[in-house]
């Protein structure tokens, strides 16, 4: 694809590093930004700027924030001994959108991953630990994505865990609300068969 | 979704603007860019904003330029009295990368379209009439979409055209190179048989 303008062309190839985007989907977007306000693309690109330069990293639970430490953490109202651990703030939203949830979060920051040179050192784990030493903590909740790299994550931070004596849970694997059973995949429905639990549990209390 | 940091949620916004860009990918983009180093976000934000305060329309062809004359519009090697009239850049890129049209371009800007309030007079029509007036031109090419309003404008300007006494051509319409007979559209395969075209003409001279 050629492009007859290098400020078009040097706009496309930024916007095409963006995840999903290539250089039609980039094109697109330049030539809406030029047939907008000028004071649009004003905007954007200064909240682009201001979100790179002031964005901040809560210093408890690491998720990103406006402040040093974030909303959740600074609120009185949640249980602060109970964690949930999650890999980025993506999931600590969905979390938070359950509405189920009235802890508070610890904020990983990827996954470990031999294959992309992802090490536990890479993550917030020791940062965990130190926060369970120093914190009265009951319980850690793992609320990592059921792949090969949450489930090494999760493993790894259990062993860790252990040997603080901390109770450790995780997010349950089974069919998911609404879902046929005859559409689930064979070892989500085992996993479910073997961690089947008491109907009475089942029952959501009002 | 509710965001928990106002600057991504700001951000989040302003990417949203974007065609076919929702909440959840233009969260997608936030987390990419705080990934990568800042310097990224830097050139992205500046690329963006020097795209719109330092682009130009080309003063002959109205195509969007770096400079005041495009680099086609500059090229003595391309032949001036051979127009092709595009809807925007995107469509005179298209016509550029066949390889086959050595003339140049007249960018409309847009397409007649009475619902979505665009009249002829939004459109760089008088600026088409006057150079066409004021210039040698042998013929216009109308590389237009095939849809209702691309056909509208088309109808419009070949008027418009007529009463200046220059040749109009349009884009043929028929059966796409590569295609199956029985998967075209009947509109697409009827009107391909009733322009139908002596066969030599088909062979491409090389």
């Amino acid at each position: 694809m050629e492009i007859p303008s290098r400020l078009i062309e040097s706009a496309v190839n930024e916007l095409a590093r963006l995840p999903g985007v290539g250089k039609r989907t980039a094109l697109r977007f330049v030539l809406h930004l030029l047939r907008q306000d000028a004071v649009h693309t004003g905007t954007l690109s200064e909240s682009l700027l201001r979100l790179r330069t002031e964005i901040k990293y809560c210093s408890i639970c690491y998720s990103l924030s406006d402040d040093t430490i974030c909303n959740v953490c600074s609120n009185p109202l949640r249980n602060h001994s109970l964690i949930c651990v999650v890999e980025d703030i993506r999931d600590m939203m969905a979390v938070e959108n359950t509405g189920q949830f009235k802890g508070v979060f610890h904020v990983l920051g990827g996954l470990i991953s031999p294959l992309e040179g992802i090490g536990p050192e890479k993550l917030k784990i020791k940062e965990l630990t130190e926060r369970i030493q120093n914190n009265e903590i009951d319980e850690v909740i793992m609320a990592l994505p059921a792949t090969v790299e949450g489930d090494t994550t999760g493993f790894f931070l259990f062993r860790k865990m252990q040997e603080l004596n901390i109770k450790v849970t995780t997010l349950s694997k089974g069919i998911a609300v609404g879902d046929q059973l005859e559409y689930a995949d064979e070892i989500t429905l085992g996993r479910s068969l073997i961690n089947r639990i008491p109907y009475e549990e089942t029952i959501v209390k009002t």
